[in-house]
């Protein structure tokens, strides 16, 4: 019964109810958070084994190279052989760094920046403007970098299937279109994981850029909810079948597989452009650190070790989805006044709320104690021109807590609702 | 009894004597190293116990954080009140990163390059140009990251109580100079620490640029080779007092005490100066590696703990730099072909050979298995006008090789002098 369908007694009625739940709400004093795509206690107790490895007298990689001294930018052998494996990847392509995946992304485009990529005709620094091409909704940090360099952000809608080619291949006839951002699988928020076909076709799709980078950020490729893992797709041999050898920077990490805040972050591309970055990450340090790397990899010791940990992952984490799905469907499924994502991967619920109401919900919940992800964030310059958008992320708080959070979330949402029709 | 004393039947005996010499040295098929300034393994050794640390069940900090987890960009509290109390610095002032502080050091200068200091009118990026003093000789990793950005490198000598502040008193009146490498105690390559009333000179000095800056490397600040450890100067509270607190970037690291590879980098300075980093390195990223810096805190203990480490390595190094020492005197000291200096801490000998002849004495050193740091390498653009600088690096072989290839060493000084006197 959709809440356009009822009459104004009806909907005076369910107003009244509605505002005594808030009310109610309210008296709990909640002090809930679902801000932040951060592991729960119990998921980093998965990986304390690490806390005590790489253990007495082990210090050495397979090729017997002493890891406690300097050295070795590209990160020790074994580790991105294991981490290949996982992800498709050659270990020649691949590059393991320090703990943040963001950390290289941000250089990758501050490099560019200021010394032009191995394709650019001049720093991009240099050029009159820089256009990006943001699919939204997206993750704020990705947006939080490019706005921070100034570049253009232009949006494109996410789709169930990945990012709308049909208005990227449009903006790729533009040459300052220099890059794009992509989470290609259980994406931040919406949990949407690219088709083959549409991984295929933007890696041949013309641009006019022959500097066009997309970073392809694969923070949840093994991040399953569900007992599937699905395919990792070979991007890079793609681009390079295509004939776009250098378009795709490959992101991964550790970061909620073992400890988010000290894990190991991948990058993989090209040969030029893994050359084209070692050389200038080359000026900038000596090497990662290979101790944590080693400490990785006995944790993990295959790469269907790094499986046998999602799952586990997954059984803490799916719960809490259910519970939100659940809950959302059951207090506001029959009044349609939400969409939500149904993910089977990462860290997000995607909550579509009634137009110009977002931001209503947004400060309904914090009035109420629960802190949500300001709305817009998953928008550049966190501005969603339709003040939509909200992202759930329920890894952090106990289920019980999820559960309370969400029952409050519902309410708030039906109440903006109803404000918005009756106003 | 100098070269230039003898007649000249003795420089010929001398010359056939030396030839002969070098000859045997080329029979023995050395494979010696001495060119990176490398922790032995007994030097590693002494921080084994990190590979276990920071130990079953221990995750959180004094505070009680989950350090497993995202955050805390500024690094551990009580690490950084360790670390501050070794360094006169407060902890407030001091951010402990992940293991490299070169890293920080390429973000320091890179942030100013496209986004411009707190202090300054204008990225650096986009001034006419942009001129850095190099005190000389130094360090060329420093000077690496300067070419990079394509930043003039101006050469001032490098004197025993530290840089020659004569010159860099004149530079500073041209506000294009920006900034200055300095490594105050047991400076790369000629051991030499700078004094306090210089110290407090370059912190007063008038500079036409606003933003100006020091690059306050103390990347030795507790390595003595000695009983002693000198004072670490308060540079901050200088620049503070003398009306300038924004002047210095203060770099130090553990890379020297615990694992070259895998330590915890500090990065210093006024509250200023760090909110304009941090505000930029937490769209970088979202925090350091928070186990390795609680396993650090653990591993030291206390400011002392530190100091004791060192007294360890101190044991370790002292025996490869008397050697060094001992044998440039004996080999080298009545011909008066070169002048070395005589560190009291730090990682290198600085060695003066006869002008134009360093490039002649390191080809000579590799034709007989001994590798030395390229000649010219502790100058800007890797260009010594002197040709006569070598930097030597004794630290990483065991003492018997240092003494071989010491020996072979002086072989070559000679063997290049006495052929630029016979030509």
């Amino acid at each position: 019964m959709s809440l356009l369908s009822l009459d104004s007694a009806q909907l005076q009625q369910l107003m009244e109810r509605t505002r005594k739940d808030y009310e109610e709400l309210q008296a709990k004093g909640l002090k809930l958070d679902l801000t932040r795509g951060k592991p729960s206690k119990a998921q980093s107790d998965l990986a304390n084994d690490l806390l005590t490895l790489p253990g007495e007298s082990s210090y050495t990689d397979a090729a017997g190279n002493d890891l406690r001294n300097y050295g070795n930018l590209e990160g020790i052998r074994e580790l991105r052989e294991l981490w290949g494996k996982l992800q498709g990847i050659s270990a020649d392509q691949l590059v393991a760094g320090d703990a943040s995946s963001l950390n290289i992304m941000f250089d990758l485009i501050s490099f560019a920046y200021t010394f032009g990529t191995n394709d650019s005709q001049r720093p991009w620094g240099q050029e009159e403007t820089v256009k990006w091409i943001c699919p939204v909704p997206g993750y704020d940090r990705h947006f939080a970098i490019t706005e921070r360099f100034g570049i253009e952000m232009i949006t494109i809608p996410m789709l169930e299937d990945g990012p709308d080619l049909g208005a990227v291949k449009e903006l790729l006839q533009d040459p300052q279109v220099k890059g794009m951002w992509v989470v290609p699988m259980f994406s931040n928020p919406t949990g949407y994981t690219i088709s083959d076909a549409k991984a295929r076709e933007l890696a041949s799709l013309e641009a006019a850029a022959p500097d066009f980078r997309v970073v392809w950020d694969n923070a949840y490729g093994v991040h399953t909810l569900t007992e599937d893992f699905p395919e990792i797709l070979p991007i890079i041999d793609y681009a390079e079948e295509a004939g776009n050898p250098n378009r795709f920077w490959v992101m991964s990490s550790t970061s909620k597989i073992t400890f988010a805040g000290g894990g190991v972050a991948f990058f993989a591309s090209s040969k030029a452009n893994l050359d084209w970055y070692l050389d200038i990450a080359g000026i900038r340090g000596i090497g990662p650190n290979k101790i944590n790397q080693l400490a990785h990899h006995q944790f993990f010791g295959s790469a269907e070790g790094v499986r046998s940990v999602m799952r586990r992952h997954a059984a803490l984490l799916a719960p809490k989805f259910d519970a939100v799905l659940r809950i959302l469907e059951e207090r506001l499924g029959e009044y349609e006044v939400a969409h939500w994502t149904k993910p089977e991967g990462g860290y997000f619920v995607s909550l579509d709320v009634v137009d110009g109401t977002a931001s209503r919900v947004w400060e309904l919940a914090k009035d109420a104690g629960i802190v949500l992800t300001k709305a817009g964030s998953a928008f550049p310059l966190g501005q969603d021109p339709n003040d939509r958008n909200l992202r759930l992320a329920p890894s952090l708080p106990p289920l019980s807590e999820v559960e309370t959070a969400m029952d409050g979330v519902a309410t708030c949402v039906l109440l903006a609702a109803l404000e918005k029709l009756s106003a």
